[in-house]
């Protein structure tokens, strides 16, 4: 099978939408970006026994490398336009190969997010490298620094849930909402664009709520308390897990890809599915509360001092 | 080491290039498209033992994923102006990481390539991929679809080499000049940029003259003869190899990063570095000639009927 029949197969199809005006099949996409736009782009690899267990069906290795780079998109606010795909097989069969691209095509199209290049290899271990292009209004893209002192941190959806399922996963127990959202992550896309000019600050949880959040204080230079108890849980998680593992998901488990930002109360108080956790201080810690008790976090979870 | 660190410690160089609002850092990079310019994206993956020998060395290897990028770019007539990068290491040192990063930035820098963005995994063979954005001017991006009958078909350098240094590498034997064309292409960037509005299509030479031609002659529904007897080869390839092996390395051998593409004679005629190769006929077959006897190319050369 040679790379182009592959991509011909099953990514070609010659895509129509709005600002791709050559896709796949030249030596590159030719594409038109808006005025008075700026562009925002993003790339994620995920890789097959590192990323996701080496047994996940291709339709959620493709859904997830799609909506793991949403998730970056909405993050800076950003609606997605374009995507590009690196990927490198070991022996994938036609049907693999459908379910791929299906899985694909399930993650973007309800973004109208178009295929317009890629690249196909062949190696030991399966990897998918997405990379995605969006838009936002000019000078208004979602950053990391922007976090002031007095604003409110909130997250979008609720935390924790895909580690657990990553856990089950690995333990060869099942619980479908659980592992479906380590699957098959929702990129809050709608709701990184209801933040472009409200939020002050926003990124992506990716790497577990505490260091996340971390990352965005330092590099707006500021501190926070947050409050666990506030922290939003599903209520599979609750039922499934003792308060010390769940909190200890929720806090340091990773993979949930919803959004994390600041904003005062009052500009945001119209936006579906947000959750208070916290507030930015002067000091330049982050320091987590649970029921006013000031309590540790580190990659063992929580506890009491 | 974490990706971020490893990322902030050899590729941020906080580019301050043109457009570049937030590079390397943040969930995405910010970038502001140039007014009246389309945009060219292509992206390409090279695997340790697949596309390059297991003991090629890092600069070489970051070299090469760049500048068989940038061939893209130039083939479709662009100026680069942003590059992501998705690294997947193995065991790697400081050291490697530091001359990968060297041989990235000496085939971007000539080219004022930012890098903007990238992704750090690890894996058992080391991969890169990288994507470049480019700027072509409206409706004007060389594309494959549009050769036309009467025209002239050009290439660009000499043919063949990167497969002779190839050849050479996987026997032990070493020849500077083949190597480094096939360890380092020149991706023909200024040509490219002096060829829009005046070729009628072009492609880079990555899978071999014979096939890449093809490719281009089916996309604009034509046929062409090529007289091998004009293909450009070099000196070396021409002292170190015998008359049918050097044709089968340049029709069939692949690597060159070479444009070929087709015009009007007199729309080109300034255009330095470029050689006549045949011409586009009516007929849908590509023939190939050797001083005016029809001769059959296959993977294996090319022989006389």
């Amino acid at each position: 099978m040679h790379e182009f029949e592959l991509i011909d197969r099953f990514f070609d199809r010659k895509e129509r939408s709005a600002g791709v005006k050559l896709g796949i099949g030249d030596d590159g996409a030719v594409l038109e970006p808006s005025p008075g736009f700026d562009q925002v782009q993003v790339i994620d690899t995920m890789i097959a026994g590192v990323h996701f267990p080496v047994d996940t069906s291709a339709a959620d290795i493709a859904y997830r490398a799609v909506a793991i780079n949403l998730s970056d998109i909405a993050a800076m606010g950003a609606r997605p336009r374009w995507m590009t795909l690196a990927l490198t097989l070991n022996n994938s069969s036609e049907p693999w190969l459908q379910s791929f691209a299906a899985g694909l095509y399930e993650a973007a199209d309800p973004h109208e997010l178009a295929l317009v290049g890629g690249d196909t290899t062949r190696a030991n271990q399966v990897t998918v490298t997405v990379t995605i292009t969006g838009e936002v209004e000019r000078d208004a893209a979602l950053r990391r620094s922007g976090a002031r002192v007095g604003d409110t941190i909130y997250v979008t959806g609720t935390i924790g849930d895909a580690a657990a399922g990553l856990q089950l996963l690995q333990s060869g127990e099942h619980d479908a909402f659980l592992v479906s959202r380590f699957l098959r992550p929702t990129a809050r896309i709608a709701t990184g664009r209801r933040l472009v000019g409200k939020a002050h600050a926003a990124i992506d949880l990716s790497d577990g709520l505490a260091g996340d959040l971390k990352k965005m204080l330092t590099a707006s230079g500021v501190g926070a308390r947050v409050d666990v108890e506030k922290v939003p849980l599903s209520r599979p998680l609750r039922e499934r897990f003792d308060d010390a593992t769940r909190m200890r998901l929720a806090l340091t488990g990773g993979d949930d890809y919803e959004l994390c930002f600041t904003a005062l109360p009052d500009a945001v108080a119209d936006i579906p599915g947000i959750t208070a956790i916290g507030e930015v201080g002067t000091s330049r810690e982050l320091r987590f509360f649970s029921y006013g008790d000031i309590v540790a976090v580190d990659d063992s979870g929580y506890r009491h001092f």
